[in-house]
């Protein structure tokens, strides 16, 4: 069970780097909450314009504001972005001290294992030989690590989990339940009719602070490395094809997909259900929409929608255009009948 | 091995509540099939008019048909909805009697679990501190049960599932392998450059009577809970993300995803590989068509289809005219000429 | 740890049964990697005209190329299917001999098991009663094997899969990591008001030489059984409903589905993110481009794109056309301005 813990406000505002107004520092904070929910003895924030209506009518004790914001009907703590703040503030109220459980006598520990210090293997955790186990890394029940694999230092790998042979998992790494790293490839030649599975013999690369959904699929290089980069976070139920390669920092939110050897830059968003065909190459701080689908490589800072996908913009007014689409042919067909008409008189004036 | 049990024709006539013609009571059945598959001792049923001319070859040696049919061929028995009779009649042949295989000692029981009457824990199960298991649950191998979480009475959890730590699982749920509750929501807040996780403190909250398909993913709430209200059924690899709010008695089919914050109403349908993006509300009966995405809030009682989502009808007619968009395009360009050439002879015309 | 091999080229050449030109067949050859990234010692290969160029730079010792090219630069051998040798040279380099790890004391076997030879269970297996395991089967931790379920000799179960209770699973089948093998249905029958679960009592056949993705899954038959005919390659994170039939050596990508009672021919190709609704027939050597939905039967060898699906031919026509249709509205409103104005003069000028 978790402790709950009580901070005066003077120290909320110390962790923000924020400046109190209004307000007693003495006040003290048990959690925090959306404005709508928050309850007395408990601070909230304001992450949006359009949530001000709100601000009025919480119950909360006390609000994170934007810095240029007047104020004064409850103690405020004045930042630089209130949204990053309630990250730090459900940190602060919700973090539990990580304390080591040591090695289960129910995991299973290969030969030639390097276990790092003050890790936490819980029971029926399957570590194969040649691993490494990094610092103070926590991984779950049911969680297969193959041979000669790496767990980078502080990673958490959650239940359920399997990291095959010859992977390398970096610090900080978030690896939610279900997921799969270091599947084969879907590689195969047909010859005379079979297809013969082309073995799959590279690995996966997975850089620091990376985070991996729950039940996502990540396939390991037919040859070489499948690389996802420092920073980048993907949701769950996502495919990362064979000799994928992910850059810094992206964004690929849940039942996305993207197809062999294709490669993103840095910042990339992928929404909802979107896809990335093999073999293209996404640049830097492009957006992919939900449900759509790059066939073609996209130029840096580009927004595509539709599938094929194309320029977002062009794709809105289209799609703004689709459902005038039965009365736009109906007005052809009109305009032919009068054109016709027209011929039929004409014809009838001419000499 | 399932044992067969042969039952008599006046029996099943008794528990389905239906009326007996043509026939003996004494006949015994031992099976229920399709009308094409069944055999001399089984029973069938006409499930829809269109396989009326099954029912005439049909080996089976009764059917189960609608109230108001004539038919004389072959023992009938008469009810109000013969789909419904069939899931009784499977029930009636193949349940098997629950018999509790009690605690297995390869099972993991933390501390402070609370134990039901009469569960089944298969080896390898993992069951976290102050957990509660209800009575009759069957828990299978591979399962891990996260901390402070509740398993209601007669539910049934399937292998390699997770249920992550303070989540509530209602009475009569049954969650398919490889699924995962309480997964931590897709949520960051990019502070210069780099995207800093929100800590996931919410819950997985799934009423009574709902059915989880397997590897299926529902994330936790960010504060607050994902909800999935009594009855409703999810079918498999779908994504339920942070805050969701589904409600009663709703069916969403393979694929599907509903984003984060996004509610539903009751008796919702999703059809296959179908979203909803985040922060949208649909309203009761509403039914999304296939690879459809729902964008902007759904009023109730509407079908609607497209990516982005619009009226069902108008898709539908707008779709009709999408294979002639490049005959329009040809016929525009020749009304085009026509008028010019119409104007030039007008203009010749002229005095 | 991998063992390196070194053979010789003369070998190599042998061993493909291709023509050695060009070379010494006593060069020592370490490994087969792409144009690009090869080094001495190594094997490279020409699997399309396109990296023509890049096979004027290789570092590789040797290389593999199409019997009819002129080339001198390297030693080379020359084969029908470059590509097809690639895989198997991979074999050559990278396969290691299987040796049997029998049954770790850690794996829970049922009761009246009937296990192969030279078989390899990992520790925290379980297999449950009266299932059959062939020879040469390699399972790994934390698969589940339910009760009368077969795997056929030399298959190979990844972790983290499930195969419930009365599945029969081929010889030579590899199944990925987190796959779920006979998963319920997705069916119910409403009854006043309520989804009321139809049992489902089949099965799920899956023949020889049949590769299954991580995180697939593939539902039972109502009645019945669900079918993957001989050669069929699915990728991860496909769903496969209850009751389809998928014909022989068919390749499914990532993130497709295929829903209840559907069937395919042979040599079906469904693209990444594609579909098929309920009750469709797709034909003998159909291609789904990636993100279509077939909801209607498709004809032998036909191509289909867009959801719903249409000719691949049609829809990539409309498809250019898509763009156009803000200027085709605008044109269409001009013709009609023109037009009205035109019969404006025209009346003025009747007598």
């Amino acid at each position: 069970m978790k402790q709950k813990r009580e901070i005066t406000l003077a120290e909320i505002a110390a962790t923000l780097g924020g400046e109190l107004i209004n307000g007693r520092g003495d006040i003290l904070i048990s959690n925090v909450s959306g404005l709508r929910d928050a309850k007395t003895g408990e601070i909230s924030f304001l992450a949006h314009r359009r949530y001000l209506k709100d601000i009025d009518k919480t119950s909360a004790s006390a609000v994170v504001i934007p810095k240029d914001m007047a104020f004064d009907r409850l103690p405020a703590i004045k930042v630089d972005n209130p949204y990053f703040a309630f990250s730090q503030l459900l940190h602060l109220f919700h973090d539990q001290p990580y304390s080591a459980r040591g090695i289960d006598s129910n995991a299973f520990v290969g030969n030639n294992v390097e276990l790092g210090e003050d890790i936490s293997i819980y029971p029926y955790v399957y570590i194969g030989n040649n691993s490494i186990i990094g610092n103070n890394v926590t991984i779950y029940p049911f969680t297969f690590i193959g041979e000669d694999s790496i767990i980078g230092s502080n990673s958490v790998i959650y239940s359920n989990v399997t990291v095959r042979e010859m992977c390398r998992i970096g610090s900080r790494v978030i690896i939610h339940c279900g997921a799969v790293i270091g599947s084969d490839g879907f590689g195969y030649v047909t010859h005379q009719g079979t297809h013969h599975k082309i073995p799959q013999v590279g690995g996966v690369v997975i850089e620091d602070d990376v985070e991996v959904g729950a039940n996502t699929t990540i396939d390991r290089g037919t040859t070489g490395n499948t690389i996802i980069r420092k920073g980048t976070k993907i949701d769950n139920l996502i495919q990362v094809a064979h000799n994928v390669s992910i850059g810094e920092h992206c964004l690929f939110a849940a039942q996305s997909g993207i197809a062999g050897s294709s490669t993103t830059g840095n910042y990339v968003i992928m929404a909802g259900q979107s896809g990335v065909a093999d073999h293209v190459n996404i640049g830097n701080n492009v957006i992919i929409t939900g449900k759509s689908g790059a066939t073609k490589d996209i130029k840096d800072g580009e927004t595509v929608s539709g599938m094929p996908s194309m320029s977002h913009r062009k794709w809105l007014k289209s799609m703004a255009v689709f459902e005038d689409l039965p009365e736009m042919k109906k007005r052809i067909a009109e305009l032919e009948k009068r054109l016709d008409e027209a011929d039929k008189l004409f014809n009838n004036l001419k000499p």
